[in-house]
């Protein structure tokens, strides 16, 4: 049996609460100066404390030493299988600002990037426009037309933009456009299964119209596109664990993967401190919250080791907030960990804790990595972290008699 | 290959021995008066000793967060896959009273007891009536007839009993009839796919008949079933491992799962002392001994800390006759945890030690759940451990050239 179908078939009401708090990437490296991670380095009392009185691990997001994007590592974070349920970074771009994909849209990103005379690409990321130059652009290419299709384009943010195509037999089986390097020309649209060759054809054609009303635009003439997925909505929170979920993050992407789920996307916070208010204010109303803490990720992959730190220790002073509301559970993990000294996503293992009254402590003494490693939790996928939450929330019934 | 093919592949004659001691649900949580399990509450310092000695870890029984009834997880621990080989409570039920199944009967188990005027249930265990009513009962059921089926009734113990029909193309797939709740009517026998519709008249016109001969006793003048299952041996340990296997226990349904995979039951042990006496004296006869112990599981659903304490402790004391003995393989674990504050079957791991003259002795100082947290086998799902205890006897060979 998959394990979705087997935690389905036990789930059973409750009036229980779960917070799964998520500092994107805290998992780090040490640097060179001392020799410890950022966990290691930041002064967290009340997460230490809370490790303590935990059940603690490792969790690998896919497999042991991949290294995942945000879309899976936060799938498997609410318990599917990250390699059964892939979605297409178009897909979670859409519904992360809110765009609403019908079942079949195919959906990809966009940058505005500059090409030069020859069509070389000289900037992927277009001098990096602002949100308002990138709405002018969308609004510009706004009478675009393919027949037999319906187009949405919309901005996201800064050189970031996402189209929806909407049509029937339309595939999301296309190779990004976007060549990940400068000096050589975008890549052709190319389809990737027989069936998506009408798909193909259709992009082909929109990519060729966006360029005769970009071509004299300075420094955004030209768009790459990557990501493209169909879209088919996930079974819910709802439907498998029977819980009532609400989402907290600032950013469209989270949003996103949470709407996939059936989350409601809850608060309009614009920092961490924000979140946590909307927490409490809707704590009554949710059995499931998924708070996300963008900003270690982003240190991380700025290589900004003290920043990350500092990040850390801003959600350490928060913590006590969290416990003040006495939810039955508490997870406090990453999607997947980026260290400073790599400035990207790794593949190393997500420390991780789990609090109730029905956990086993042990000996974690703090939430750090190594510590983690000691966990009576020891080490497993990422998607299985779901299953104990919903066991300590006493969520799940018996298996066999 | 599945696990369980590539053991019965690797499998090799020896003249080693294996004794599995099994504690049922031994695993616990703290308790609140001073944070200590039930393992680590009790002065255990042969087990403690032993598990110097030994390799230790901890061992899902089904899967993370899944707490499993003790059919399953006693599967697991004979090397199954309790996800694949599913059993049901009924056929459990008459190999446990030592019923003579032959393949494709179907058995249910059989709770009596107490309906109203209206026929809505008041007690569900007919206030547990003695073993002596309820084989009175038994017998005063034993006309019954329905053309084409056989049907065999036992006593169990108090108010429950069993009952197995043998016929042609009959179905397990039955709902309980067991409302599992006070003031509703017994369930009507539900098919629960269409095989199983002809099977759910027969035992509709099964509970039908006891109804006339019960309507006049008090208190148990109904029945209720549940754990309707069709029985399907599963290959034997003998097949399977090449393993000449005895099993002792107190309680019917640990010798019925026993039989199931093809062990024999030996000796009419009546306490924990006893069963380690059978053990002594049947120890040149067997290669895999299966010893467990009940009294720790019953005291954790009882919720008595002490009690299972006491229990260890008894244990404790006899495990040097087991070690007199000088068994090749020793594996002490339990088939779930069942923490006396919870009162029931829990989904925590559960703590195993193995000794043999070839384990790898790790860090672990006592045996207890955190510190086989700590163990060199680390976390793997229970059904694993068969290999393990196989390979430290010799009694496996190598994969591949």
């Amino acid at each position: 049996m998959d394990y979705l179908e087997l935690l389905k078939s036990l789930a059973i009401p409750a009036k229980t609460k779960i917070v799964l708090l998520v500092l994107d990437g805290v998992g780090g490296l040490p640097r060179e100066k001392d020799g410890k991670t950022e966990l290691e380095a930041a002064i967290t009392p009340h997460l230490d404390a809370l490790a303590k009185e935990s059940s603690c691990g490792l969790m690998d997001p896919i497999a042991m030493g991949i290294t995942p994007g945000s879309g899976p590592s936060h799938l498997a974070l609410f318990g599917y299988d990250p390699l059964k349920y892939q979605v297409g970074r178009g897909v979670l771009a859409a519904l992360g600002i809110g765009f609403e994909l019908q079942t079949s849209d195919v959906a990809a990103r966009i940058n505005f990037a500059t090409v030069d005379e020859q069509g070389l690409v000289t900037d992927r990321r277009a001098g990096r426009i602002s949100t308002e130059e990138n709405e002018r652009l969308c609004d510009l290419l706004k009478d675009i037309r393919i027949p037999g299709v319906e187009i949405f384009l919309r901005p996201v943010k800064e050189h970031r933009a996402m189209v929806v195509f909407r049509g029937t037999n339309l595939s999301g089986a296309l190779a990004d456009t976007d060549p990940q390097q400068l000096g050589v020309s975008p890549r052709r649209v190319q389809p990737l299964s027989p069936e998506s060759q009408g798909t193909a054809k259709i992009v082909e054609e929109f990519i060729a119209q966006t360029r005769k009303y970009l071509v004299d635009q300075r420094p955004a003439n030209m768009i790459l596109m990557r990501g493209f997925d169909r879209y088919e909505p996930l079974p819910s929170l709802e439907k498998l664990y029977g819980l009532r979920s609400a989402a907290i993050a600032l950013y469209p992407m989270y949003k996103g993967v949470a709407r996939l789920v059936g989350m409601e996307v809850i608060g309009s916070a614009t920092t961490v401190g924000e979140e946590f208010t909307v927490l409490t204010e809707n704590f009554p109303d949710y059995s499931f919250f998924f708070l996300h803490v963008k900003q270690t990720d982003s240190a991380g992959e700025d290589g900004n080791f003290e920043r990350k730190v500092a990040v850390i220790e801003e959600v350490d002073r928060l913590v006590p907030k969290l416990r003040a509301l006495d939810p039955d559970v508490i997870v406090v993990t990453c999607d997947h960990s980026t260290p400073a000294v790599l400035c990207s996503h790794s593949w190393h293992a997500a420390p991780m804790l789990l609090y109730s009254k029905y956990c086993r402590p042990d000996f974690t003494g703090a939430f750090t990595e190594l510590e983690c490693a000691r966990g009576c939790l020891g080490r497993f996928p990422t998607r299985k972290m779901m299953a104990l939450a919903l066991a300590n929330a006493l969520r799940l019934t018996k298996y066999g008699a």
